[in-house]
């Protein structure tokens, strides 16, 4: 499944939003609604995108919390986004005596539907172009930083206008690097409630080891609805539920929320990823999957204890294999522009910057300051309390960013959350992580080990910082931080003391990481995307931005590199069959409500289907929609080739992953004896 | 479990014999029997060891094919060897109806004990010092090629004159680098037959997880017999069963055939391999067990087609880990003797030889040379094919070594063995290990890729090889073999175009560290052995070299790093403990006749024991052996920390793991209704 926006944020490295882009390649693009790509689909398909077809599927479209994408499917507001963008909430939902997530759930009557705490849904109503209002007090005269303050102004001005006089919440977002400035009013649902969900074992059949991957057959679908004073709310713009299916090379649209594009990044930024970045991730990953893998397998409860561990490591190293594999195909690089060779261009100082960064600084920031040497709570905690006393002390403006006071709530949240730390899981980690920093060569070593300050292997030292540091007590890591400096630099905790010593080094390695890499690579694109925002305008899409795109394809199989045929799409038959041919071992054993109701299912019912809409995550949960703006589909994943999407799309084999319509309205009304909501969407 | 030696040997680095030590820690020492630990013994234990105790224990001991150690147990020819030694056997008897390895095995009667085809034990008889008979006709004036000449015509003239004389098989072996030479008589049996094996879940209880690990549950044994004339083998020397147990900190020694040891290495060569070739061989290790896991998690038949690389990386994996874990101890390099600095010293030709392979070298001979850029067995077939061709053109002496008349026999049989190759498997492996090559630093790449001459992606031109190659197919390669030069140069296989290719540069890798760093690197030990020798003699043992050797240790439970005790001794209660927990989850489910036989059984019967006795790979099937010569135990293992005894002994954590005798004759009687057997054991 594609990874939910709220993890993807903090996976990706420097986290810059460039906001302009390159010639576009046959079905690419993330496209503003109000800057549709109308010529495009028209030379190409032949179908015209109207104002009234754009407005229609904008206001049917919703943003689910800060985790994905969904759509309005009835007048009476019921909701359809993915099982694993609602996960969260099945969980919340769940007792010890009812696993929602294993057993499913269906609100047999209105009355029955389960309210959500917390969750927030934001449907675009609509969006208006302001550049000119955000940057009409700004005067040449002004240096940067004034006219930013200008700006700052006027958007706080126009948000908080716009917000009390439609009752709506109104968000100004920057595209194109500054070239544009969007106002984006949302209306709000705070009373969303469960309606359907199925099993985990159907909603994402084939588990892990199918992530990713085609042919596939989940039914990785949750229905919720949105209530107003407390009854279904009434629903104007709603997509309907297409009955006639979809047929191969039929064109089709997403409308969601793509997450975050890196489109923009120049060859020689491309080049430090599929050299660097990608290759030490993956390093990283590989060990410690089998590290973690190896560790579970002693026992059940090492099992149940590394288990979130493990998954988040599978589905990132499943990721960055695929966008590697993107990276490592020459073909990808014959699409990008060459780089200008001019001296002082934007391309050239975002070169150096890379070279700096390869040299040697950017594994020591990631092993200092990004903690990767010392991967463990513990050691996050102890620096946290650490940094928390030193960085009080100074005056606000002078503290390291996390530490100043809009952040510190937060963070303080974070570090006195009481969650579990496993003493025998911190070890395993940390030793393994320390392997990692030994493995260098002997040179760095040399350098570092003075700083480690260690006479032991990686394995008995991380034992002795684990078992003799105490900050897995909360109440120790309050007082901790009460006792401000004082207490740090007294402590006889072997893991803050480690952090202190360590605390000269990792400084100096972000605060030249931070100058001599970060900072010129932002100002190079923006640069860059000044320069080509004068020259194209809105004519091309901006990067994305976690705003409302709409991105347009066709139903489309493609060819594996070995040559096997991927059909457009796949049939509850198939199901079965992998089922039997895997002898129903997990993950392939769909759930008894399945296996019971068999006989009952048309079994050429269509399944999954693939498409050639450019996606990325945070579109999970989007509606696929046919021309006359219904629902054929349900957005939820994309396959190995598409993990380079967010670099450059292609369109050879990169395919968008959905739920048939078909299927979700066949499994409600014969499996889960759901007429009730499969009227509804008839309707 | 250690790995049998056979699978040993292909796996150490730079493949050297060297034959000298160092000052000898706590239990350490691999002892030769005519150079035994008397001393050593005597003043730590206060036992002392008689030539009569010597001898019965030595004659008592044998050589199990290949691939392990083994020992008589009763004088009706009864062998004790591990069941992991003893598993190709197994295998090899086994039916489409009766799988060996999963049900065991017990044959009720002599009539039904089992002949094992092909397999082959050792008994070393006699051993002799003829370091002068060899050296006798060695001149001062004859050049080192001509001394040679000479020793290696006079232990041809004794190995054949004390065979024909004792109609044992004789076998001069050079220890101390060619400071002794030592005649070594065995008895060889052929008639050896299968008499009871357990199920594979209790031998190997715990599988992958628990290799390496302790506390451990295994009955890792089988007994087979010897023949003589079609009946029972009449054996004067065998040991006797100990019924009384063995007690914590007692005295108790191992004989058997450890196969290599390291412990010459110089710092400057064990930094290399701590900084270089573990870090190395853990990168590709970790990415091939997480790609082979995912490709066997997608679907069983995945499962079965990758289940033997799988098994072997994950192996290989633990081993690893532990080694690297020994080497990053700094607590073993306070073992190390400081090295000399003096110019042109022994060690510091080392030191030069493997910094040459640290930069660059060795990595360009590890992708071309050993083939690890381009793993598949169809690139490894079409390279041999290749390399036939134009090898066999040259004069004998002129050809690489692997391709001169002597070991032309054995190639052809490799090449030509019809075996199943899954091109799936084949493009999986291929892709893996083009990207890790692909991962390389881009000065590097630009070099190689000139060669590789293709402008796809790893995977899709690991599919456009595999798939078109023919080379799969045995007809095709006898055709291309028998076409000689002309058939490989004008083939349109793509592999074998490959192959042809990347020759000229892989040989010079080829040649460069055989002569930079291999050559050296012989030549400096060789020199240092023989200093060594010559101050030292036969007063220290010399490394291991699979011939019979004894050590002598204790029973000694130890500390985890994380503090834990390790008790010395387990039980069966133990072993239902563990699979209770494990919820009778595979690798944890003993066999059914273990949960069946449960009430029947003892649960405070002792099942593993650890003891610190000094061993390595293809110790695996030794006896443990008390003061009086009785069986206590049966050597299956070491535990992690044990790995770095390869280099370096040490006596903290580093324990050797046996099945306690008790639960082998507890299991035999009321688990297999195997009384025979027990009262042969008993007599």
């Amino acid at each position: 499944m594609m990874t939910p926006f709220s993890t993807l944020r903090s996976m990706i490295f420097v986290a810059l939003f460039f906001c302009f882009t390159l010639p576009v390649f046959g079905d690419e693009g993330m496209w503003l609604f109000d800057v549709p790509p109308v010529k495009q689909v028209k030379e190409k398909y032949g179908f015209e995108l109207t104002p009234e077809w754009l407005q229609h599927v904008q206001q049917s479209s919703i943003r689910f919390a800060r985790r994905g994408s969904a759509s309005f499917v009835s007048s009476q507001g019921l909701i359809m986004t993915n099982h694993h963008v609602g996960a969260r909430n099945l969980h919340e939902l769940s007792t010890a005596e009812n696993n929602l997530l294993e057993n499913g759930f269906y609100a047999k009557t209105l009355d029955n539907e389960l309210p959500c705490q917390g969750l927030e849904i934001l449907v675009p109503v609509s969006s208006e172009d302001v550049t000119e209002k955000v940057n009409a007090a700004v005067t040449p005269e002004m240096s940067a930083e004034e006219a930013q303050k200008v700006r700052n102004a006027a958007i706080a001005t126009l948000e908080k206008e716009t917000s009390d006089k439609t009752k709506l919440r109104c968000d100004v977002t920057t595209l194109y690097q500054g070239g544009a400035y969007k106002l984006y009013c949302y209306r709000i649902y705070n009373d969303i409630r469960l309606v359907w969900a199925p099993e985990q074992s159907i909603a994402a059949f084939g588990g892990d080891p199918d992530n990713y991957e085609y042919p596939r057959y989940c039914v990785d679908c949750s229905l919720f609805r949105a209530y107003e004073n407390g009854k279904p709310a009434k629903i104007e713009h709603f997509l309907k539920w297409s009955t006639e299916g979809v047929k191969d090379g039929e064109l089709v649209f997403v409308s969601g929320f793509p997450g975050k594009t890196e489109r923009s990044y120049t060859r020689e930024h491309l080049e430090f990823q599929r050299d660097i970045y990608f290759p030490w991730r993956l390093q990283k990953l590989f060990r410690r999957e089998v590290v973690y893998s190896a560790f579970g397998n002693r026992s059940l409860e090492n099992q149940r204890r590394i288990a979130d561990d493990l998954e988040g490591v599978q589905n990132y190293r499943k990721r960055a294999i695929g966008q590697l594999q993107g990276l490592q195909t020459p073909s990808l690089w014959k699409n990008l522009p060459q780089t200008t060779s001019a001296k002082d261009s934007p391309e050239e100082k975002i070169f150096n910057a890379c070279r700096i960064a390869r040299n040697e600084l950017y594994l020591a920031y990631d092993f200092f300051e990004l903690g990767e040497g010392f991967n463990s709570q513990t050691f996050k905690i102890a620096r946290m309390l650490v940094r928390l006393a030193y960085e009080s002390e100074k005056p606000n403006s002078e503290r390291l960013k996390e530490y100043r006071d809009g952040n510190l709530e937060s963070l303080k949240q974070t570090l006195f959350a009481d969650t579990p730390i496993y003493e025998d899981v911190e070890i395993l980690k940390l030793t393994d992580s320390l392997t990692l920093l030994r493995n260098l060569s002997a040179d760095k070593w040399e350098q570092w080990a003075t700083i480690l300050d260690q006479d032991l292997s990686p394995k008995e030292y991380a034992a002795e910082l684990i078992l003799h540091s105490k900050v897995r007590d909360v109440a120790e890591r309050k007082r901790i931080a009460e006792g401000g400096i004082k207490a740090v630099k007294y402590s006889s905790d072997p893991m803050i003391q480690l952090a202190l010593r360590l605390e000269p080094a990792t400084k100096k390695y972000r605060e030249n990481y931070e100058n001599e890499v970060e900072a010129p690579i932002t100002a190079a694109y923006a640069e860059l995307a000044k320069q080509r925002f004068e020259k194209l305008g809105t004519s091309v899409y901006p990067d994305a931005t976690f705003t409302l795109r709409l991105s347009y394809g066709a139903v489309k199989g493609y060819k594996e590199d070995d040559g096997t045929d991927a059909a457009p799409t796949t049939t509850i038959a198939g199901m079965f069959d992998r089922a039997e041919k895997q002898k129903f071992k997990e993950p392939f054993d769909p759930p008894k409500s399945w296996k019971d109701g068999k006989t009952k299912l048309n079994l050429n019912t269509a399944f999954n289907l693939v498409t050639t809409n450019d996606i990325i995550g945070g579109n999970s949960g989007s509606p696929l929609i046919n021309t006359k703006g219904e629902v054929v589909g349900l957005v939820f994943d994309g396959n190995i080739y598409s993990l380079s999407n967010n670099f450059v799309y292609t369109e050879t084999q990169s395919r968008c992953v959905s739920v048939h319509a078909d299927v979700i309205v066949e499994s409600l009304r014969k499996i889960y004896g759901a007429d009730r909501i499969a009227d509804e969407l008839g309707k």
